[in-house]
């Protein structure tokens, strides 16, 4: 058992920083505890899900000071709109 | 509570009758019973998340009699790779 969380957001059309602030946010989720992976996708809006091993690993990356910061920039700059839903994995197949 | 049916997939290079599938796919969940929502993004991957009341009703749309030919045509031509997880939201927030 282990928890998705699901990133859509909407981007306003601030370019400055973004890529930077979104491929250091991906290194800085790779360090984190309880990090199993991430996968990401753009078109009119963004999707990211992250995959976690529990609830505190999340509550943790949410929590870490640069992403705080990311967050707050996120809000300001970058996004027009975005919604986290935090699910837990039931079950899983695959080809 | 609610579910969520994360779907992310690698492409092949076929596009003959992709689009179309994907657009009717999207239409026949919408006429699904406990359909809640879909948001779609691809360009490296795909990633589309679609929301759903209960596991019956995700049940019921896995085995729609059409959308059951979409899998299979999914497998041989369409997507190199695919993977479904069924996850419970447990919390949301937006801004």
């Amino acid at each position: 058992m282990y928890y998705a969380v699901i990133f859509t957001s909407t981007r306003t059309e601030v370019e400055e920083g973004y890529a930077e602030m979104a491929m250091r946010m991906v290194e800085l989720a790779k360090q984190q505890a309880g990090f199993i992976g991430l996968e990401s996708a753009r078109s009119e809006i963004g999707i990211t899900v992250s995959y976690w091993e529990s609830l505190e690993a999340i509550k943790a990356w949410k929590d870490n000071t640069e992403h705080l910061l990311a967050q707050e920039k996120g809000k300001t700059t970058w996004y027009k709109n975005y919604k986290v839903r935090i699910a837990k994995v039931e079950r899983e197949y695959e080809f």
